[in-house]
């Protein structure tokens, strides 16, 4: 039976900014990515988002980001590796806290906007984020985009790793996201992207922007929560997985499992 | 045989801005009040002040402060309960993920600057940093001023305290800091403190600014390491006691062995 | 034939973070209250809404706020007259640049949040802000609750205020707002609201909380823009106002022509 | 007779965190660069320095980064033109209102860090710091490396530039710094650094790292006033200087009588 898990960018309310509609997601997916005060998010922010992941069952993971919340994380910045591994300690520490809180575990990390950007293609700056996961939350698992450099950077420090697809993104032949700067990278329609995420889930395929197949393997599918339609898009893919009989969980409690079936 | 701990604010420093002299200080001290990206600090800084502390083999204290980096979380702030327990309990998580890294515990908590001061007279300021330990470091030792407020409402809510004086301030009969405003607040003459610290530590009285002896009990003395002049204060102070007899030591390892006397 | 000024807080977006309606407001008042980057708003937020009021006619505001952007200015801090003074020139000066750059004057000034209630109270702190207006912008209007502390401060010193009253609050007998912690100090109803401010501009009475009725002079009237239900209000109070002759226009050009009156 | 005009980074202090010795440096230079509160300087210290400078009759810049206090703005960041141009205008306003109110003027503009670094080679970068001056202080100086990207977007849209050397770096053959990774990039040596801008100033000369000797213009030499040894670098300078019947003045002041000159 297949299983898949489905995650979301969470928590990235600030002060008096509300931002996404976080109460109404919690309930559709199964692991959060929870922003950490640098890029977005504050500490009562991060206190409810832990509290409401854990009253849905939902899978708890650090959403790292660069110290810059005028920009949200998403514009590169040149920073040391030494400076980088400390800001993710930091963060994983501040979400730690609200989890010991609450009395539940940190599942995930993973590394978000430009952070996560360069992740997949600057093996310095992958290193240092998976050198700073060793450090302090070393039995974590890691989002990785398949093949990037933090993939590779994770399996050879032995970090566990999950594989993640994404529901509305347009992937090239090469199996590499779409730039946004490209016509038809995002998909927009909730049918199309439910299609999509059957095609990665059940099929093992991605119908790549030119109409080529190509393989994926994907444990973790990224959805999106910000608007009304995203919130449809992610109705519908939940509901072709259920009808397709995929289980959908957090894919700390069912990794687990499948480990224990693979160590016999 | 007597005991005292000396604790000293560290890790103060931000990005390039250097702030005291933390690798002088820190040969001399037996507990460190870590700052933690709040009032002062930042994630560089705490890694290196925790190794510090670990190579010295001084407790590492959460040094929380007001999110005032500009004002260096010495302005009050009218922060609400909810508030302030969310910024204690993020500054905690933060330092003790450097911690985890180093491989060596939190021993204690001392709130800094107005945050401090609004705990000594304020119940409700008091209770809420009181809670946020409970929530995720109960086992930690609290630093407190004797009979002020969080003194109080430590002691009600079971959290193991030590009880603080400094060794360059004045008191007033009340047993009361005197008010900086007001002259002689500040014992500047290195000789002076010394002895004030000898009286407070071996006989157990303070000698007021109005020059009465009034009783005090004393865990542990602050000293200040900003400045050379502030260094010879220390040297003194701890020329003094050790010559006297005193155990200098940090009070999370000494006050452990005293716990185990108590409990037969 | 009676004038009114219709003011509201705009320019509060951050970043990502979207506050307000702005776009829709703006259609509806004549002066907006810019946030400067210290409580809320951000240079490129500024810019925008500065392109805005040009383009609708609406006069220009300096809403200068407590560096606390988590907090969104709404948190009493104690701060020193020397900091306050150029935490005010600081704003006033990067509001003016975007005013020189889009061609338009600045019209006003306006407290935000806690620094605005403490001006009520506080005369220092009210002293400083004139100070401030004095030094860089000393030709521009200060808005002021009728008989506060900046009240006075302002007129002492010689600067041109307007006085504002509130189209959604209740008000006490002695003129003041009542707390927003006790029932019915705000006016949610947009017909109730809109009757209130008619009985504000044209009769210049206040029905008190008590029902009892009370004088006040009136130049200009605070509206919110934050949600479709305050949009509502502003509607309502509109065609009130518009309804029984009275004009409506920003506060710095009609004023401009009754002080030209004035000086025959 | 020649003319040079001496520029040094100040006002990079920040709250409680003291950076530069500027009140002995403020005697010896003739331009200031000073900080607006974005990688460094806050409003008090942005006062001050606007107050020393006024006091020691020393030109007045803006000193304008990237909004990374932690990075000191000496991290690359990829902000789009529009963010760029809005920071700068936000800068410039925040400066020129501390120069209304101590009654002086603004006299050049200088690009900090990376900033600075980035217009030198980067085309866009460059164009959006020459749009944002020409939008707000259109009459107003701009500080570039000579042939530098900044120099061309400058020169192409009407901006008055000053060539600017620098009295400690070593040059490659063709003009431009060595890059700090390399040995010998920066001169330690007060008597060298001395020799060196004699040969810029006085002979248009610069000897490369190479030992070549390479034309060059020098209208500002900047230098460093961060450590005692710095200071010493540039008492030397100037003596040196003095001593070859250079005139040392603010470029504001002689630049404009030349123009003056050339008008005829």
């Amino acid at each position: 039976m297949r299983k898949i898990d489905l995650n979301c960018d969470m928590g990235e309310s600030f002060g008096v900014y509300k931002l996404g509609i976080d109460e109404e997601v919690i309930k559709l997916i199964t692991s959060a990515n929870i922003a950490c005060g640098f890029h977005a998010g504050d500490p009562n922010v991060m206190d409810r988002t832990v509290a409401m992941a854990k009253e849905y069952g939902v899978g708890i993971g650090v959403h790292m980001g660069f110290p810059d919340l005028l920009g949200f994380g998403r514009r590169e910045m040149d920073i040391s590796s030494e400076d980088l591994i400390n800001y993710c300690i930091y963060q994983m520490g501040a979400l730690q806290a609200f989890c010991d809180k609450h009395g539940v575990e940190i599942q995930h990390i993973k590394p978000h906007g430009s952070l996560g950007n360069m992740c997949v293609v600057n093996r310095r700056v992958a290193n240092a984020v998976v050198d700073s996961i060793r450090l302090v939350l070393p039995d974590t698992k890691l989002f990785v985009i398949p093949s990037g450099e933090i993939h590779k950077a994770a399996v050879e420090n032995g970090l566990s790793v999950v594989l993640e697809v994404f529901a509305d993104r347009a992937y090239t032949k090469e199996g590499n996201l779409v730039s946004r700067k490209i016509p038809g990278a995002v998909i927009k329609d909730s049918a199309e992207a439910a299609e999509h995420v059957m095609r990665m889930v059940v099929e093992n395929k991605i119908k790549t922007i030119d109409g080529e197949l190509i393989d994926i393997e994907a444990q973790s599918v990224c959805v999106h929560g910000d608007t009304p339609g995203a919130l449809e898009v992610i109705r519908q893919v939940r509901a072709k997985l259920e009808h397709a009989g995929v289980e959908i969980g957090p894919v700390g409690r069912w990794h687990k499992t499948e480990l224990k079936l693979h160590d016999r």
